[in-house]
């Protein structure tokens, strides 16, 4: 008799398919629900149909959009000569919220990974690559800097800069508000290779 | 232009709602929907409404039920003289997963807290005075061992034990397979004064 009613249990079953949710947080989630108004419950339902039905993909760069051109790419202000290219839109949402970067964006789906079996031919590459007809100068590539989102990125830098495009990676070192102490070694490598001079920014040597 | 479309904050602003998420976690059970399968969201969104909808409260118990009465109450080989009284369906159901409590259950839907404002006339306590009609010789006070739960054991006992019924609190002590070395004072001091003899059980004793 120590079973919850068997819409709990598929109310649970559905939440366990989600992202990082076990056994235990979906039950909790499941009899959360039944706290909700029912309005509440209604809505709840309705939004994921829509999050479902109405997102699709950019045509032009992937990433997700409510319409055929994502408002990145559909915004007349952008610099169209510049294509970041990341691994997920999690990863674009990111760069957006910086509020600095104004060129374009080019959503990968994924980074190479012989080891989960996705090849390059997987990926959103060839996408990619038919946006450079000659008015992209610059590809800048941020994906992970992990050993998945390095290689990829090795790979992209070979495929494109033969295309007479400049590639560059972004930077590694020390986070921001981090403390050396708690950093890895290839971290504080790549920090100490990649220093910049302060002589010309706080104007302390004399000419 | 860092805004994720309408339809996504839609759905994380629903995951919200639920206990113990997030904004981060609400957004990454969000975009963790976009990659199920259609067929899985819809299921999903019938899934809710089914929950919500088609689950009440047994008439006799309180606890969560798809039926009128709840399966428990409508067991005919249940010990009806033993009222187990819990905070919620979640501890009525640990106790059923044990597989040994025979009798019945009562849940309050919530404790005695005056820090939110609950006093007893939220709790479900008249539906359970109300199932002692003679019958039942014994309640047993399962509410947890907080503060809150302490309260609302002590009222109740306060309450029943005039109308000549046995009245029980769960014991308290240290949690089997534990260790003295992390438990807290209290938990000791109880697990202490509870102790019982051994001489019995083992036989050691001469006679």
């Amino acid at each position: 008799m120590a079973v919850y009613p068997e819409q709990i249990e598929r109310l649970c079953d559905m939440f366990r398919r989600l992202d990082g949710i076990g056994r235990k947080t979906a039950m909790r989630l499941t009899l959360s629900v039944l706290d909700l108004p029912e309005e509440d419950v209604q809505a709840f339902s309705q939004a994921l149909i829509a999050a479902k039905t109405e997102i699709g993909f950019c045509k032009c760069c992937q990433n997700i959009s409510a319409s055929e051109l994502c408002p990145v790419c559909a915004a007349p202000g952008r610099d169209k000569s510049t294509i970041c290219v990341v691994e997920d839109f999690r990863a674009a949402m990111a760069l957006e919220k910086m509020n600095e970067y104004n060129g374009l964006y080019h959503v990968l789906h994924g980074v190479i990974s012989p080891m989960k079996g996705i090849g390059p031919e997987k990926l959103k590459i060839r996408e990619l690559i038919s946006r450079l007809d000659g008015s992209v100068t610059e590809v800048i590539l941020a994906t992970n800097p992990t050993p998945e989102g390095e290689t990829t990125a090795m790979y992209l830098s070979r495929l494109i800069a033969p295309l007479g495009v400049r590639v560059s990676r972004i930077a590694n070192g020390m986070p921001v508000g981090g403390d050396l102490e708690y950093a890895d070694e290839i971290t504080l490598r790549r920090a100490i290779e990649g220093r910049y001079s302060m002589n010309q920014t706080n104007g302390a040597t004399a000419e």
